[in-house]
């Protein structure tokens, strides 16, 4: 038997051997590669100074605002200048809503403090109440649920005081913000089917805070669209209070945001052309849109950097990817998501193969891992490179997801790939007059660029096949 | 032959039953009790509060300072305050060094630039200039083989200012902390043999920085005691600049600091006994001293809050530990490791058996494992524990590593463990005036406390063996 096997034996042998010879080729060349990107990114690295202009020289990048007008040409200088192989604007639609002057949040003949200014901040989207303000009682629930028990005859002519925290015993603050966000989305629609005349939405922090944090909200056909502002944390904390020992407060709400009519801007796109499978496209985005409050540091000028950056590291290391490399970034995440809708659809029409998609919106921290939104064999195949990537400190892959500006192209089949941060100071800045550059750690804005410059390397050198 | 094994595998399978029994129940019975850690810690958390007293009202705690004795009584009286089943002083003698005015450092005759004022402090431990001050040319090098190169000949009369920086490209800031300190702590020495009048030593700090920052640096038996300060990374870089084009370059450096006698000092210790094997003792500790120039929030006011909270949640959650649980609260980390050495001392001398001895000294950041000193077995005994708390962020246990201030219970077989948060923002505040409460996450902080807590529970429960 021993020698009947020998023959097979010598072939498995040399099989192995050569196996084991290339893995181990391919994996040392694959560490050495990834080691040089992040050296790249930490000694020589630009992101931290293109986030620096966007932030402070250019500020606020709402859509349809001057500032991310300025954000779009910005965005295509500095892509030009690197040297990409080309770079370019497609044109969008987005909706343009601003806030007008400084919003007045005021509780009114408290019994035991008076007459009270709160922090608060219109939500994304809302109509305004105009100068002459509304005063009503206040009626605060946790739920959709406790409001629609309370029904039109507690809340006709009141303002509903939405006041459920995000849950800070959840280890991932998103998945916090997923348990408390409909509140802001969706709660002036479900006061105003009761005959509510104003909404007053506890901010999305999961931290006692003085400032309030706006957002997106939404009406609905065929139902009332009234006003909707946010109040800080620590405030909603003092309203309700109040509102525990005297039912009869009254509450002042004056807002001056607008909605006017949807104003013409750009998803800006750079791109490296692959010297293999050129039509194969591996696309890296963040958005350049933020909210008005801030300088968008966070959310999301560090993912539109990064991904500027992963291009600009290749560029400069001399490395000439398989496949087509772009960066882009996406207007409209904020208030409407028209960028990457446009996106999609202009691949689409043009045919464009995408292999995968990778967003980075989760602020500039420092590195986890990812989350991935791909069958399983494709799953297991990024996964497996975990071993080269977690001494990076990327040790997370085990969760579904990808980005709200790439989410459009999962009906193409794309693989979706989400950058993930650590997530415990996001909330800090999220949508709030916070979330400016001096909040983003250097290193930790650096080491997030390296990551997905490393894992965008992996796939253009072995594919997701 | 299956008959026969029949008797064996009933035995088998029901020894395996029983294992697969116990181990689950056990297994569920800890996942609940640190998911219970976990939401005490992030809901109902006193550390974040007890960090703002430390820093916001006491301050910066330098080894025989006033802060220094002030934190003394604020420990005893909050672990007193939480009802610990007793709380004590150990007396210890401490080195007694203060820095006197405001430093200045100033290049003079710079050809292009004239005279500039630079960031300088005194490092700890250094003799001070006095009023008169020091004006000398300067020699820059990289290392000590370099000064020897220069010998005597170049140096004789000179500043010798060391300006080796941190390695970028190191993932882990405290590696590439290791490869430049020794500048700090023995450049003095090594460039007074050479007959140098002072040093000036680029900052330890990765990122280019406008402050600079202290630490300790020592003396030789027989070497002179020359002047040494520290300049800020940016200041650094623009001496190093302007030296290049212009060797005649004079600085100016006058330093007040003094080095008095040795104070009497404690270290804190509080402790919850033990309900089954009250003699062996599982130890928490940070060092309650701090430097001078900042408020010792993550170096380290952050490991002695993380540590009464650790005690002060098995309290409230009711949990009787096995064994005896301690927080204590070492003096004189930063310029002399007297209470690490009296504690180590004490427990010899007292007969105490601790099983383990853990320290958080690496800041308040979100956590990423643990760093083990331990044989093998022990070491694999924890590690096997990593499942249960890699949900909580825990995944990096590679790692050899205590803590100082434990440092010198490990000739007592003491297993030592250092909790190992993210190291990516610690040397922008470490031993700087930046160094302040509002640098600190409240949710990392309190993240911090939890995972030590999980894990004393587990050593706690299970025993090292």
């Amino acid at each position: 038997m021993i020698f009947k096997l020998f023959p097979y034996m010598k072939y498995t042998t040399l099989f192995l051997l050569l196996f084991v010879l290339t893995a181990g080729f391919s994996q040392s060349s694959d560490e050495s590669t990834i080691r040089k990107i992040y050296d790249k990114a930490l000694s020589e690295g630009k992101s931290y100074a293109m986030l620096d202009y966007l932030c402070n020289k250019i500020g606020a990048r709402l859509s349809g605002s001057p500032g991310a007008a300025a954000a779009v040409e910005w965005s295509r200088h500095t892509m030009e200048d690197f040297g990409f192989d080309s770079v370019w604007l497609q044109p969008v639609m987005v909706p343009h809503w601003v806030r007008g002057q400084a919003e007045i949040g005021r509780i009114l003949n408290s019994k035991k403090m008076g007459t009270v200014d709160v922090a608060v901040c219109a939500l994304g989207g809302s109509v305004g109440t105009g100068p002459e303000g509304i005063s009503a009682g206040v009626i605060e629930v946790k739920s959709f649920e406790e409001l629609a028990q309370l029904g039109q005859k507690h809340v006709q002519g009141k303002l509903v005081f939405f006041n459920r925290p995000m849950d800070p015993n959840q280890l991932q603050t998103f998945a916090a913000y997923g348990g408390a966000v409909n509140q802001r989305g969706s709660g002036a629609v479900e006061a105003a089917k009761y005959g509510a005349a104003g909404v007053i939405v506890r901010s999305m922090g999961i931290n006692p805070e003085s400032y309030p944090h706006t957002g997106g909200m939404r009406y609905a056909t065929g139902v009332p669209m009234i006003p909707a502002i946010a109040i800080s944390t620590q405030h909603a904390d003092l309203l309700s209070r109040l509102l525990k020992e005297d039912k009869g407060i009254t509450f002042y709400m004056e807002t001056h945001c607008q909605i006017l009519d949807d104003a013409p801007s750009f998803n800006v796109i750079g791109e490296i052309k692959g010297g293999e499978f050129s039509n194969e496209i591996i696309a890296i985005g963040g958005h350049l849109d933020s909210w008005d409050l801030g300088q968008g540091a966070h959310d999301d000028g560090a993912g539109c950097v990064q991904s500027i950056e992963i291009l600009r590291i290749f560029k400069t290391m001399g490395y000439k990817p398989k496949r087509t490399i772009r960066a882009v970034m996406f207007m409209n995440e904020e208030n409407g998501l028209r960028g990457g809708q446009k996106y999609a659809e202009l691949a689409l029409k043009n045919g464009e193969k995408h292999i995968a998609a990778m967003e980075s919106d989760r602020g500039g921290f420092t590195p986890r891992g990812f989350t991935i939104s791909a069958p399983d064999p494709v799953r297991k195949k990024i996964q497996g490179w975990k071993g080269i990537l977690e001494p990076y400190g990327l040790s997370d892959f085990s969760s579904e997801g990808g980005g709200a500006d790439i989410g459009p192209l999962a009906p193409q089949g794309v693989t979706l790939i989400g950058y993930l941060p650590d997530s415990q100071r996001y909330f800090n800045y999220h949508h709030t007059a916070e979330d400016t550059f001096d909040k983003v750690d250097k290193r930790e804005l650096e080491l997030g660029s390296a990551s997905m410059a490393a894992l965008v390397y992996l796939i253009d050198q072995h594919g997701l096949k």
